[in-house]
């Protein structure tokens, strides 16, 4: 941590905060410039932490600056030759061969899940997306058929060798939820939900955590070391789109933090270019983009009939565009010395 | 709804949406200008909302507008004359009194809250504000006293004539909580935690809930909306900054949304210029601005010794100087026909 | 210059940094934590200050961070007491009086100018504004009268004791505009207009710089520099709202913006509250705001039929609503020590 | 146009609108909904615009909801098959081969220019990128070799096969331009300069346009509408970066905003990824990302070398990784039934 001390600090103001950072176990450095006096914090400490923080508002100081990333078990430094998470069934994520998730935003009946998870298999997905709890911002929007759409969720995959990712709202409906999925889903909106993340961390179920919709890449992280500080290291990140002026599109896709986190963190990074965008036609160009920045995944939402899905229709691909999508991403895919598998 | 359709959009693309509506269960009226035909949704249908929204990527449509707003029971016309909310010992909230509710980030010790308490109350506050779960971006920071701090709050609390307003982040702590507080606040990372949301419904103790850090006016109200579809009207908002590209403080405070929610909303509007800064010294000139904009209370984190808090004590301010603050709002409250009472 | 290494970089990388630092002109402290090297760049170089700047994609650096800010005349320390800006006629704005500026969007003739212009000086107002040259984002737009404005604009301040504010688009302009105007307003979309800027701190006329709409208060600062370090020190800053995902208002108006301004410069600050909301009946809650957090002066649209206005009716209020509005921030005004004369 | 009448608006506020429609030369077109009315505008009038516009705070009016877009001559209707733009020397833009600009931040001397040029044309660059003129927002910083610069930006293009591209600050800089320069570049802060783009628009030079900071991307096609209007129909839109809450990159990069051009107007799109990251490392992935979502040119700083670079070096390539981009490249653009030529 680096004190910055205005330019018009007096000795006492100095002095003071010399003192506070000596009583907080830490030593203080100090650099006396033409303009300004910068104190550096030298040495750790957890449990005074905050006291530091509060030095912000001390007389005299005109800045504070972390030097530490907060972070540990999600730091790149942790793992340095970067995580493959096992997701079952032998396939893993993280390694040369980028991972597609696809299926609808929820899980309406046997017949259409049953329909789409044959579509993307055979275009070749490996995991098969579908909500059966759904966080609407309204309350009198569809919310999900539960238990009996993880059912189905489960069946459609089996059939036809998928694995199952699913979202998961709260502690309460994690026990119950471990035998139908494969992979745990964190939504945006939840990524902060700390007693959420803390009870996943003490499974060892893999979880994909999505990105709040206003959340710094620190705090995505801050967020997987809640998980992973359980004992959970099993953690892909996934960037869907962050909110900003723009307002053409759904969200505005911020792809550059695929590489942004690729290197701050050891953990596989997915793509969701349905959220990314709120549009169909805009999903492939996204899609592809996210393969060439160097993506390990891409979830998609993909529906037979999107004009009468339940939720999410707008941005849910036909079957036959995305298995035309996964031909050019596997174009794009050597450039990055990746692969994506064929069917 | 409007359905604008594309400039050069055919006659089957027309004829197909508006096909699609009829089978909705909605009247499409067309509207053909020069440019482009526009085609008005009349007819509301829960049932086919989704179906309708899935309209956006239909060949040949530019755009989907929505003409009413998604919220009912928290919008303006529920209760045109305005909300006021009672909060116990004869404190209500939402009339001509502005309401005060101060205290320190977190509960640390008897000591502590016991001293504050006093501070606050003599200086004119109805609340004590203080947590005792507390929800940190890091899981190695300090996270509360849980119930004992509860109880403490409590204690100085009732010493001094106080109601008690304290975060609540699961569903499973609410039964526990509510022997002990008079207002149940949800943060800004919980507002789009619908399971918690449909519990706090359930109870009839006034809800405190906090705008999400880039939540839209309207989500926030969709937000109270879930609380008060569970038939819990007690329910005030709060603006405690949003996130933007401003960094020079923690949070941008959106004193606007304060006339706004107020035209858009009967329920009262509580700032919080602590959060809404990060900084002590700029939280005074935020609290009379909330105030002169017309805000029903203020929430503010005051702390003895903010040097030696366990959070938030760059934020928090000195008692004497929460005691300068109020004095300062009691000669703009009048401009907007409004008081705070004197201790 | 503070230059935090990455927790791995080696030996090799942290003395790259040094021996560039040394041929930059600059000394290097190190500090060797546990997690990693901090290295203080001590000294200032402006010769080699991009070639520090580089130094972010240097193998092994994590991060660079700035300590002094860039502007020097613009400071606070420049001149800690304050400045006073004379505008004329006895008339100067960074004391205790909070100064209004009130007027149309557009001059559009004689009649409209002279009425308002009589109604504002009746409720208080010191300076008439009114755009004789108009940014319009569209082409199409009405573009302002031109000099015949600023002629129209000029008598009808001066048969009501007023002082005139207009807004200068291009440094081919300003020789002409200097016999119309008291106060040369550069708008948000020329904030970064560098050639411009350099003109006008070639004359001594006080200039209103408007920050741009994303623009932060360090690159408002540098702008004003851009004028101050030609010469000219009579410069006012003006905040007038921000682009956020918020999308009801017109802009997000960053009323925590004018302490920090304060904090940081000596130079006055103006707010305004028409462009800051787009909306009549959101500029007085934003200007009561405005005041209670200490602006220096406002900038207030007024127009006496503003449904037959050419530009920004809907943000134009009624001259009897702007003279209650003055009346409503007499009385706030003391809350800051400041006072708000009576015409 | 829509006016979005509030649920409780009266029968005379109703009127009111529909009278003031009429006398603007349109028509209202009542749509009476279960919970309010809307009403349509038919018809169009430039000259009563910001009068309908005024509407919106009119008693009753909840919202006004604009149909058409602003722009003409900038939008995908008015050439559908998408416009192709010569830059000289047989090189165009917009058709199937993706076109790249590269070159230093800013011209230093003969040896920095020629080197560069040398390098990024046999790497199969077709412009030369350079500035003579430099926005800097510190009036302390190097602000570029002037005309003396373009000079040797000319030489060192031409001995190389390269068209050249620079930026212009001010209009009385066209002029002298006009014989250096293929391509002339309109930065992000000048973006609504609007003498600067009705000045460019009366010659026939080629435009390179780039989006603000926090430009919609309609107000970016409306100030390609100011060019265009002059006459100058040859102009390119270039993509380099909003501004977000992010802040680990200078700036985000809105890789959607190139589909979504696209899809609007039948402009070239140009991606910039070097402003979009600001970071040499990861300017490689957003190149790639920028070509799979379809760019019809790249515009990319390179430097032999990037420390001594006077401005710009952190996000600077060297050259030998610039030819490995161009190879990635290649390998991504058939994805996209696009090609980049060899040099």
């Amino acid at each position: 941590m680096i004190v910055n001390m205005a330019t018009n600090a007096t000795e006492e103001q100095i002095d003071h905060v010399v003192v506070r950072i000596k009583e907080c176990g830490c030593q203080a450095h100090l650099s006396r410039g033409e303009e300004r006096t910068v104190i550096g914090v030298v040495g750790r400490s957890e449990q005074h932490q905050s006291e530091l923080e509060a030095l912000l508002a001390a007389p005299g100081v005109d800045e504070i600056i972390r030097i530490t990333h907060p972070f540990k078990l999600a730091s790149r430094n942790f793992r340095p030759e970067g995580s493959i998470v096992e997701l079952g069934k032998g396939v893993s994520i993280g390694g040369a061969e980028v991972i597609v998730a696809a299926g609808p935003c929820a899980v309406e009946s046997a017949e259409q899940i049953g329909e789409i998870a044959g579509r993307v298999a055979r275009a070749g997905a490996k995991l098969l997306r579908g909500g059966a709890f759904k966080p609407r911002s309204s309350p009198y929007s569809f919310q999900g058929l539960g238990e009996q759409g993880l059912k189905l969720l489960r069946e459609a995959a089996d059939k036809n060798g998928l694995l199952v990712v699913s979202e998961v709202m709260d502690p309460s409906q994690i026990e119950m939820m471990l035998s139908y999925v494969d992979v745990m889903q964190v939504g945006a909106r939840n990524m902060q939900n700390y007693h959420l993340l803390r009870a996943l961390g003490e499974s060892s179920k893999p979880v994909l955590l999505k990105r709040g919709m206003s959340a710094t890449i620190e705090e995505l992280l801050l967020s997987a070391e809640y998980i992973m500080s359980g004992g959970n290291y099993n953690v892909m990140l996934c960037e869907r789109g962050i909110r900003t002026f723009d307002t053409y599109m759904r969200n505005t896709m911020d792809i550059a933090a695929i590489p942004v986190i690729k290197h701050l963190s050891h953990l596989p990074v997915v793509a969701d270019p349905s959220h990314g965008t709120g549009r169909r036609d805009k999903v492939p160009p996204m899609a592809r983009a996210a393969v060439a920045a160097g993506a390990d995944g891409l979830l998609i939402e993909v529906h037979q009939d999107p004009e009468h899905a339940l939720s999410d229709g707008a941005q849910s691909m036909y079957p036959e565009h995305f298995a035309q999508l996964m031909d050019e991403m596997r174009v794009i895919a050597p450039a990055v010395e990746r692969r994506i598998a064929r069917p």
